[in-house]
Order: structure tokens, then sequence, then C-alpha cells
């Protein structure tokens, strides 16, 4: 070999080493994820409501660990799944904030009737005649099976054998803030308030630091439990750090009913009561002065605003603006499918955003990035989840929804949130995935079974309307 | 052979001419026809609001020739092609009595603003900027695909180029009204209202007596067309047989500045000056006085609803429920997609009914079954077609479309029209069927291609955001 050769392969050699070198420093500072979501408009939510185009997302376990553009973090992270977001929208899993999921057994049974004839000849029967722990297990399938499909990735409950109801939520892999009622009148779980009471301790302390269900208490409303309940669930949820779930002030008759029994409109009667802290989600609030949105913000009480309950019920109109205007923190809730008819936070988002327009004769109010916030990160605080649910961001739990936005109801676009509020549908919905977990893949569901969701709610069906003819 | 052998063959022989004789008894028996949808629940919508369980519908040519159970008509028919309906909804194509259908391609293009600002700053420049006949086409083969895709067989239209917008419209295979704008300031087909005029003599003319498309007149609106021009524009209705589209009242400040410079709100100004017939149809009609309302019933004048717009823009809730109460003509419409942002009728539906219950604070007013009603029969009575199209009857159009109703989300179902209105989505209509002929089967375009429509709009969106920029 002489000089020339030698120097030649010498040269050779080095190069090799060098690319060896550079392959293995490439290998290790390529961080192993579970899953990455590759491509697609990246909605973040983040504090400064970035959108990344052509971004991706990358998980390790149930949390978020990169959010960027596609070239950033695909460079990064080689992942053991990844998922194709091309030509799609990525936003945070959608936060339906007022439920009672089971009641989707009863979609439909009655509609455009007075509320009064509405309750007590459909929606209380119905309930006391069928409503068991296998009717709500039932229910809860179904109600989960569509929020998924929806893009909806954690709710709000209020319900009956609420201990099933997170059993069943848990199992489909769906992030739940769940309820226990608490009411003054004997209900198919428990036969007092008392009852209740007790119930909700143990089903507290068996679910409480579950990764995906956050135990709750649930005292129906200021008319239906009496103070002294009221004052024994808020001490509860202080020793348990519970949430307390609730309706006030729904209806104009709830808040002249309270006004004469106890002096006070529903919201400051709660105050006086000692109700109110941050751990409190007051649902619908329709019938608010400004005083009480005051007191809202001052205790950081949470607010669930259900538009296509209070028009169904024609219950009223929530003040949202004014509410948005004192930054409280008020998300969207479909409420029980018997008086929306759907769990479809969609329609939820493109309703709200119409109705205060209309509302208030202003159509600057309510704006589709107003709405948005609404069923992302501002649901998020008004279940005081902010920190871990809400938005896509670094440290946050992996709840993601992955929304086609090139369908021909969707084309052209201009805007990201207009056409998510405005445009989009609950079946553009094409992938979710909870606490880093696809849930759905291209609509098909992975942890639940349509086909025996499906049989099981007609087989109900058949016993409720036998039921309802006695 | 002998007499056993013989007898015995005779009988083969006299049962086989039986056998073939009620062979060919069938076969005569067994109309031809071109079309048979065959199970499902039919909706008929005919004058007993009939609901046939496991029906079918026959259709020759573009007319539906039986209605009735599947037993009886599978039995009396055969078809050349056959929809099977197992399971789903057969329902009249539904119709939307106001778009402006080429302004899908501004969906989303500003939103949340002041009504002034959203059209001078952005709907009148782009407009201006952007509407060309190639436009036009475009923004009808999108729209156009959009509404089948969400069962709308039948849609009036106001806007330019209309005659380009019904050679889009009948190469789909869809029903049109269509009616050519006439305004009084420079539009992109027309420098003056007189152009106009003579425009829609020539484009009327030309499609008068097509099978699909119905040419119309479109007076923008009672303050933006002078008297006399109105005046012309009812003249050629009158010469023409043809439809008079027109906005009417659909803001307060329209009905004050009219009252100010004619001394008359709109729709008295229209009688006045001798507008108003059977053939007009007003959309919007948001605010009317009940002598209004009494002088539309007395002149037949139909209305289109559009509730999402009105909401949106913060136009006003239209008394609906007077409306209904004395019968008139009232259809639902979307209006364009600027202002909505959809074309989508169930919607529309599913607003209609919720809004004037929350409006009136009455959950009884306006049923599912009326605004089903207003989406079928009483849409085709606002266009004076209710002896051709709108419900389902042996010598109508065969206008169908086929939903299926055992979505998720339609789970379980009590009541049909409730599961019209509250719980279908525009996603759940399966097939669609126009004069006859399928235009989509399985959700898929048969006279329209997605993926060309797609190109041609998202190349107008570069166009339309560069045009704004100056």
């Amino acid at each position: 070999m002489d000089r020339f050769n030698f120097s030649k392969v010498m040269s050779i050699l080095f190069v090799a080493a060098l690319l060896l070198a550079g392959v293995e420093v490439r290998a290790q500072s390529a961080e192993r994820v579970d899953l990455m979501i590759l491509g697609g408009t990246v909605v973040t939510m983040d504090g400064r409501r970035r959108v990344i185009e052509n971004g991706a997302v990358a998980v390790r376990g149930s949390t978020i660990v990169a959010v960027g553009t596609r070239a950033e973090v695909a460079g990064r992270y080689r992942a053991r799944q990844t998922v194709n977001a091309t030509g799609r929208a990525v936003i945070p899993g959608l936060i339906n904030t007022h439920t009672h999921i089971p009641m989707v057994l009863f979609r439909g049974i009655a509609d455009d009737m007075d509320l009064n004839e509405w309750l007590t000849k459909f929606i209380f029967p119905a309930e006391a005649k069928n409503v068991t722990e296998e009717f709500v297990r039932a229910g809860t399938r179904l109600g989960v099976a569509e929020m998924i499909r929806g893009g909806t990735t954690t709710y709000a409950d209020m319900y009956y054998f609420e201990d099933a109801i997170a059993e069943e939520t848990y199992k489909a892999g769906m992030r739940g803030v769940l309820g226990e009622t608490i009411i003054d009148f004997p209900v198919p779980d428990n036969k007092t308030p008392k009852d209740a009471l007790a119930y909700s301790e143990r089903y507290i302390k068996k679910w409480k630091g579950n990764e995906l269900i956050t135990p709750a208490l649930a005292p129906h409303a200021p008319y239906t439990v009496a103070t002294e309940i009221l004052q024994e669930a808020r001490k509860l949820s202080d020793q348990l750090g519970a949430p307390l779930l609730i309706h006030v002030a729904e209806t104009q008759k709830e808040v002249n009913d309270l006004k004469a029994s106890k002096g006070d409109s529903p919201m400051m009667y709660l105050d006086k009561i000692g109700f109110l802290n941050d751990r409190v989600l007051a649902a619908h609030t329709v019938v608010l002065t400004d005083a009480e949105i005051d007191l809202m913000k001052a205790k950081n009480v949470g607010a669930a605003h259900c538009p296509q309950s209070n028009m169904k019920l024609a219950s009223g109109v929530a003040p949202l603006p004014k509410m948005l205007a004192k930054d409280i923190a008020v998300g969207l809730g479909t409420d029980g499918a018997a008086s929306n008819n759907d769990l479809n936070m969609w329609e939820e988002m493109d309703t709200a955003a119409k109705l205060h327009k209309v509302f208030t004769g202003d159509p600057t109010v309510v704006t589709a990035l107003q709405v948005f916030e609404m069923a992302t990160i501002r649901g998020a605080r008004a279940l005081k989840m902010e920190t871990t649910i809400g938005s896509l961001e670094v440290g946050k739990l992996a709840d993601i929804a992955i929304v086609d936005m090139d369908g021909l109801h969707q084309t052209p676009m201009y805007n990201i949130y207009s056409h998510l509020v405005y445009a989009t549908k609950a079946s553009d919905v094409r992938a979710v995935i909870i606490n880093g977990k696809p849930v759905m893949i291209e609509r098909k569901l992975l942890t639940l079974n349509e086909g025996d969701i499906k049989r099981d709610a007609n087989a109900f069906r058949v016993r409720i309307i036998e039921s309802l003819k006695n």
C-alpha cells in the first residue's frame, strides 16, 4: 500500500467513523416517547394562544412532553406510535362541564312541552321506574361513546349510582368529574340525603387520586336540598377535597321560589349558608344579578353554561357576556340528552356564539375564540383543572382531539377558530387521545363496542316505553 | 305410451302451463319502475302525516308512483335499481328557501363583527374584487355539493350571474328556484338595475319550463331597489310567471330607514306599490307587525325564516310562532354561508325549534313536527311548489333523502320527528335522489367531483385573501 493509498484509506475510515459517531449521537439525542402526532394545525390554547402550522405533539405516558413545529418535534423524538394529522386540526380535547350522562337513554322521550309536564309526566316517572345500576352503566357507555366520537375528553356529571358511572367511564378511558346526586326526596340509589352523603363519602374515598376520575359531590340544587344538607356536603367536600357540582338559578321560577322561602336569590343564599368556594361548579346560572356575578368572581365559583338545554326548556338566556367580562371560569355543557337532545359540544359552541349575539343585539359579543376557550381552557378552569388539562402544553395531560378540516362544509378556510366553532361538526373528529391513550382512531372506538352499546340501549328503550304505559 | 302415462304427461304439461301462465300474469302485473327504495321508516309528510314502518317508495322517471309498506309496493313493482333503506328514514328532500350560494367561498371570511363593518370592510370589497362568472360557478358547485350531502334537494337563491348558477345546478341534478339579483348600484354582472332586468328577462326565458330550474327575479330589498324598479320586476314576473325573491325587514334599522324614507314599514310599502302577490318569497321577515303577518296571509306571500343567520348577525328573532299560527307559508333558509357559516338544514331545524322556545319563554311553541314541516312541505308552499315537491306522495316529483337513524347520537329513538330535528345530523344522510335520479349513494356524490370542487375553492381562497390585502 503506497502513501497515496494509505492516506486515502485513512480519510475514508475517518469519514466513516464520523458518520457512525453522528448516527450514534442522533440515536442518543432522539428521545423515546410513546406517541407522536405529526402534521396538521396545532391549536394549543396555551397562554399565547399559539396556533402552529405543520405542528407536532409528543406524548410520554399520560403527559405531553413537546409541542412545536413538526420539524422541531420530529427531529428530537422517536415514538412507539405515530398518528398522522396532516391537513387536520390538533386541538385540546373538549370539556363538557354539565351532563347527566345516563339520561341519554331518555333521549327524545318527550319534547316541546311545559317543563312541569315534562318532568312530572315523563322524566321523573321514567327515572323512578327504570334507573338501576344496570341502566346507569348502559347509559354511561352510550353517552361516553357519543362524547368520544365528538372529541370530548372530560365531562362533569351529576346522577345516581355515580360509582358505577365512574367504573364505566374509567373502563372507557375517559376523564370525568363525577358527582353523586344528593337530594331531599328518595331516589333510585339512596332513600335519604343522609344516605347519599354516606354513599358520597365511600365513593369519593374509593376513587380519590385516580388518574381519570375525580369523584365529586352533587347536591342537586338550592331548592331541592335542605340548608343543613348543603352545609354537610360542603363540609365533606372540605374534608375530602372533592368538587361540589350543583344546579343554580336555572329558571326565574326557581329564583322567585327561593326568594320566597329563603329570602335570597340562589347564589346569594348559597353564599350566606357558607356553601360557595372555588370547588363549586354552578350549572346553568341563567338568572344572575351583577352582584352575584361579582360574588362568583370573588369566590372563584365555576359555571357551566348550557345554551341548548336552556333554549329547549325555555329556561332563559344566561348573562354570558357579563360573566366573560368578569373573567368568570365558565365552561360549556350539553346538559342531559333528554333536554338537548345530544351530547354534541360542537353544536353547543355554535349555538353559544350565535345566541348571545341575537339576545344582546350585538354581533361582536361572544366571539368564536371565546367560545372555543369555553370548550377547552376556560372549561378546565371551571373544573379547577386548568393546570392539567384544557390546552396543549408541555407538562399537561395528553387529552387531544384530531379533527378533519377539509370537508366540503369546511371549504375554504380563512380562520381556524371561526371554522372550529361555526363550520366543524362532531362527525369531523377523526381521533381522540385521553391521558396519552388513543380511544378513537379514524372514527373507530378502541375502548367501547358500538354494537353492544346500541343493543343494550335498545333493550332499555323497550323497557322504558313499557314502563310509561302504566 | 299407455293411458296412465299419457294422463300423467298431460297433467304435468297442464301444471307446467299453469305455472308458465302464472309467471306471465305476475310479470304483467309487476309493473316496471326505474327505482325502488325498500325498507326503512317512510316519513311521508303527506296530508295525514303518515309514517310508514318498513315502507317503500317506487319511482318511474322523475315521479313517485307508489308509497306504502314494503309488502304492498315490492309485490306490485319490479325496479331497474333498488336502494335498501332498512333501518333508515326515508324523507322528502329538504328545501332550503334562502341562500346566496356562491358566497360559500366567503365562508368564515369575517365573523363576530358589527354588521356595517362586516359588509363594508369584508363582504362588499370581497365581492367587488372576486365575483366573476368563474367564481360563481365554483361556488355553486361547492354549495350544491354541501347541500346534497346534507339531504337538501331544492334551494332558493339570490345572487349574480344566476344563469351560470342555473347551469351548474342543472348539471349537478339539483332543483333550484334561482333569482338574478336586481339592485340599484353596479354589481359584478350588471352595471344598472335596468341591465339586471334585461338580464333577468333573457335568463328566465332561457330556463322557463326546465325540469329542475325555476328561473326567478331577485330584487334585493325595498331599501336597495327603487320603487319603479320593484314595480318593473313585478311586471316582468307577471309576464313570465316567475317567482320574486326579496329580502324584507331583516333588521330594525331597515324598518326605521324605510319608514323615514317611504313612510311605511317594508311589507306595507311593498303592498302599497303593488309588489306583493303569491309569487313573492320574502326572506328573513324579522321585524313584522301583526297587520303585516295578516297582509302576508291575505296575499299568500311566502317567507324564508333564517334563524342562524339572524342570530349570528344579531338581526333579531322573527315572529315565527305568530306566522305559524296564521298558517303563513314559511320555510327555513340557511342564508349565505358567510353568515351562518354552513348550508346545514339540520342545524337550522334544531336551532329554529330551540330559539323560539327561549325567546317566547314557552317550550311548547314551534314543535319538532312544525320545524320538519318548514323544512319540507311548508318550505314547498313558500316556493309555491307544494303540488310537486315537499312530501312523498304518488304523483309528486321524487326528491328523497335516505337518512341513517341508528348512530350512537340517535340511540335510542322514541319519536321520529324529535329525532330528525333534535338528534340527526347532516352527516347521517346516506343517499339523495332528485327528480328520480340518485345524486348521492352511501355518501358518494354521483354528479359532482369533490376533489375538483375543493381544489377550485381553495384556488379562489388564495385569490380572495390576496384581494383583501389592498
